[in-house]
């Protein structure tokens, strides 16, 4: 089986360094320079301490023709357009394309695919990119899947050969299921990002601890959760186990990179907006965000 | 003419430098070896690049018997509580009381005051001090003065001997005065704590400006202000003078100090409290700073 991964971020050369153990992976980058070096060096995959070498195939993201078995997407969602033009214009449309994006906004880009296989993913991994090529799995988790758009028949193909180490795992629902990552997202990114406090701060601190309650509680009515006390707790949860992590958030204020913020707090703007509802913290906490990046982008 | 001033930080020394120019002062610090350090030296103001010192008397605040004709008292709004019981200890009260808290919420302590004329002012002045027995006066404005209680003669009196240099104004409604300053303070001083940015930053940020009219709507409605706009427009004002400064609550959060934000934004949400309002924003700005206090006491 071949399985195409387009963009080398964290996520990008961590699901290329596993999926390579066992199939025919080509990673598709941005600049042709990290496609050189990936051919050069491998993904190189830190875990535990220890270090693994992957040798892949790597190719700028012009030379993707969607020929693959499975596509994996792994960009960013604000970088998402130009690869879905781009797969409306191919000559034959890839088979079975698997997105992992933050957020929900982008779904409605993917309705615009036709005859596709179209999955989703939720991915719960830690991971850091160390350079063009090394990425540092630093959170082991899982990835959850499930079916957008047509047949689940290859979804549950890929379930069953993925690495046992880097396991997927299937979910019915797919709204819920990115719903659910997004409402953790929510809160947890922009608070850490806006007091630039590591995530176990969140709820160490009684005060911080009411603002996030009070953010949660103003998420979760907008989107209308039915399990609110148990998706608290998962973000209680989250908190705890990542304790000492700094959010991706934070760490793309601190990089001066663009944050996740539209995908994410804004999406909750426009679900807010179109039911008429307000949202002030939700606004307030987005602007913030976006304020920040615009320092930041003084620097940069 | 004799005046006691209680409480010598950066707003105290200011009064006492230049009021010692033409009448009889005191100052009464908190601590024993600041009154001697303020003997020893004088009180040294900065401004624009000049130094004068002024030779006062200074006693620790125990000391304090109320026997001067006016007693201007420049503490911080939470340290007020043990100065009003020990006033109304007093073998004999003091006749004229000039109160230069920010905040609203000890309006309430100063009612239990009896038999006495009461003033309040609001500050606008920019003073820092930098050690103490120096302050450098660093935002040359006015301090609005109004009766809170009592006989206007002697307030007048005040006005027409204050240096012509470091005025008094007359305000005739002591509420909207306070208020006023409440409202400015309550914008200014918690985002640029939160985001840690000078002043200028909040209008020059598109988006923090967002934030800041958002906040402003919500404060305005709670203490239900009919000039608003007026009031916003000199928020903004108050931004470009005061662009490269860094508020008092910024300085406080830096300084690893206690912030005034319980007479500033708390005072606010027991009014949203009582009037049965929400308040989403100013609870937040509130606890992030409660939080942020608690933070920096982790360092202190």
């Amino acid at each position: 089986m071949r399985v195409g991964i387009i963009g080398a971020g964290s996520i990008g050369l961590l699901f290329a360094a596993y999926f390579s153990r066992i199939v025919d992976v080509t990673v598709y980058t941005r600049t042709p320079e990290q496609a050189t070096e990936i051919i050069k060096y491998g993904i190189v995959l830190k875990k535990n301490g220890e270090q693994t070498i992957s040798n892949t195939k790597a190719l700028p993201i012009n030379e993707w023709k969607g020929i693959e078995d499975l596509t994996i997407i792994s960009v960013k969602q604000y970088q998402l357009r130009p690869i879905i033009e781009k797969i409306n214009q191919l000559p034959i449309l890839p088979n079975n394309l698997l997105f992992l994006q933050n957020g929900m906004g982008h779904l409605k880009q993917l309705e615009t695919i036709p005859n596709t296989n179209i999955f989703v993913g939720a991915v719960e991994h830690g991971a850091l990119k160390e350079n063009s090529y090394t990425v540092s799995h630093n959170g082991e988790a899982v990835t959850k899947v499930a079916v957008f758009k047509g047949n689940p028949t290859f979804l549950f193909d890929c379930i069953s050969f993925a690495p046992l180490e880097f396991p997927l795992v299937f979910k019915e629902d797919y709204f819920t299921m990115l719903q659910s990552k997004l409402v953790v997202n929510a809160v947890i990114n922009p608070l850490t990002a806006i007091l630039e406090v590591e995530n176990g701060k969140l709820i160490k601190n009684e005060y911080y601890f009411q603002v996030l309650k009070n953010l949660y509680s103003e998420v979760s009515s907008i989107l209308n959760l039915d399990n609110t006390e148990e998706q608290l707790q998962q973000i209680i949860t989250i908190c705890n186990n990542t304790s000492a992590n700094r959010s991706s958030m934070l760490k793309d204020i601190e990089a001066h990179r663009m944050t996740e913020v539209d995908a994410i707090l804004g999406y909750i703007l426009e679900v807010a907006e179109h039911k008429g509802m307000k949202s002030p913290q939700v606004a307030n906490l987005y602007y913030l965000i976006k304020g920040k990046e615009m320092i930041k982008e003084e620097y940069a």
